[in-house]
């Protein structure tokens, strides 16, 4: 259920900053003229300007900087992901939330978003900074009907979602996937993304896909001696991004290449992968957790394993590591 | 850190019936007498039955009927496992309680144990029927340094401890494993075995171990239409069972089986399944999500895999699937 507030918001969103008088929504909503005062008080502590248009009511004039339900719910086209998103201004992870969330039963499709955290995480557990404001942390709870060595695969899958995201509103650069879980602009970092599973011995219930994307931050933002390894999209864009046009993208996407591999299996989306990959055909040093492997990244299997070939000709399997591409 | 109250409890569980004084225990404890006093008062509303015997003190009569932390402990012998134990009377699931403690980064071996359940689980959220304190309703939390795909195989290894440590205290039956996760008395469901994950794409963070196994219920327990399937194994061996035994053999043996799984592989635990199996070599009718599969069971292949040999000859491999032995 949408609530009166939001409702009102959705007014002023799809507005294109007329003027709405108050005693329209009053008769749109079947409300008082007093609640709707009293929502648009609530609306401007959360952020978003109004002024006031002499006789024809309030107009909007400055969206929130929140990354909320109802910004995103104004861009978004799908059938099931991002119907329910849940935002906060902080939490301790977003993977954290998704958790308690699957444990109560959430749907395919669910959306944790915050404006920081104060533990986020990329794999293997290690720390991940989440300026305030300034990037995607978010958390996508999907219920794919596949099993748990797929997962891996799923990773690929939202690699590619989120490069035709970033694609759809960018213009200046062309982002590309460093395997199994990076997306790169010129070569640095910008986003990643952490794949988690609840599932039974044989079946998955639901996996969490996490994402950490750098959108607004200036360079000064990031401490200096990261200034040659990562980056944001508005940084390379040279201009500030709609965080939530892009994420009604990526959801977009995310629903549609997800349905694509759980209906027709990896194949159609590998090509997708292989177009956007930055690893392919390079050489590279893959460390696992038994061996360092060195050798050119010769293509992905049918099943998203990486393949490299060592110096004496060998083809070698990668099935989890980091990858310096060089 | 072992409370008063749970010292006093270990020395009246290791004295055999004798009696121990008041004044002894406040000596070896550095507690008052009163102090004494008030813990044997709580201990009795644990349920714990003493009498007093004239000018020697204190005398254990009766345990308490619950599968306390305490109880487990006087007879465990593990690195790990059982070490720490979070009983309760009643909870929704025990499998939903660790799924909680894991998020707050439950210990390898962190065990919970509850009374009664009110919403247990089987596979496929399939609904549990957990009577009273008359069964183990469990799950133990493991992290193996193993790969989602390898999950299924700790279901085989559970199941290997499970008959492993019914056959140590009980005399009057052999039990037997009914692939992948039941271990049937004489034909009859007496336990369950629940695998769950909690995962990276590619790295396991932790696997909760869910047991339903029925002990002391009474034929009269089970409904009259489960007469002919299920069964306890009080009912088999003809008297009741010591549960906290039971449990510290099975976490041994659990920690024992997963410990040479994790070093040496699928291939030592494999001959132990088959030496324990019903399966194997029976008639048997498979149905999996997508068919259904009749024909003789002919093994377990080195990572876990069901065989079965149809009609025409043709071996198909099983993954997961409800078996019905023919």
């Amino acid at each position: 259920m949408t609530s009166i507030k939001d409702k009102i918001l959705q007014r002023f969103l799809t507005a294109n900053g007329e003027p709405i008088s108050g005693q329209q929504l009053a008769d749109e909503l079947h409300v008082s003229r007093t609640a709707i005062w009293k929502h648009m008080q609530a609306l401007q502590q959360d952020g978003y300007t109004f002024d006031t248009v002499k006789k024809k009511g309030y107009r909007l004039i400055a969206k929130s900087n929140k990354l909320d339900e109802m910004q995103i719910a104004t861009h978004l086209a799908t059938a099931r992901y991002g119907h329910k998103i849940y935002h906060y201004d902080e939490v301790d992870s977003t993977q954290l939330v998704a958790h308690e969330l699957i444990r109560n039963g959430a749907a395919d499709g669910t959306v944790v978003i915050a404006e920081t955290q104060t533990a986020g995480r990329g794999r293997m557990q290690r720390p991940w900074d989440s300026a305030q404001g300034q990037g995607v942390w978010m958390t996508t709870i999907v219920r794919p009907n596949i099993l748990p060595h797929q997962a891996p695969q799923f990773t690929l899958v939202t690699a590619v979602a989120l490069v035709h995201a970033m694609s759809d509103v960018c213009y200046n650069f062309k982002p590309s996937i460093k395997w199994p879980n990076d997306i790169l602009i010129n070569g640095k970092k910008c986003a990643g993304i952490l794949t988690e599973m609840v599932a039974e011995a044989d079946r998955i219930q639901a996996l969490l896909i996490g994402t950490g994307i750098n959108v607004n931050q200036q360079q000064a933002d990031f401490p200096e001696e990261l200034h040659s390894i990562a980056t944001s999209m508005a940084i390379e864009e040279g201009e500030k991004i709609d965080r939530a046009i892009f994420v009604a993208k990526y959801l977009g996407y995310l629903e549609q290449f997800g349905d694509i591999y759980v209906k027709q299996g990896f194949v159609p989306i590998k090509k997708l992968w292989e177009a956007a990959s930055s690893t392919i055909g390079k050489h590279v040093r893959a460390t696992t957790l038994r061996e360092v492997i060195e050798g050119e990244a010769v293509g992905i299997t049918e099943t998203g394993v990486l393949e490299i070939r060592t110096a004496n000709g060998e083809i070698k399997s990668v099935y989890s590591a980091d990858i310096e591409v060089q």
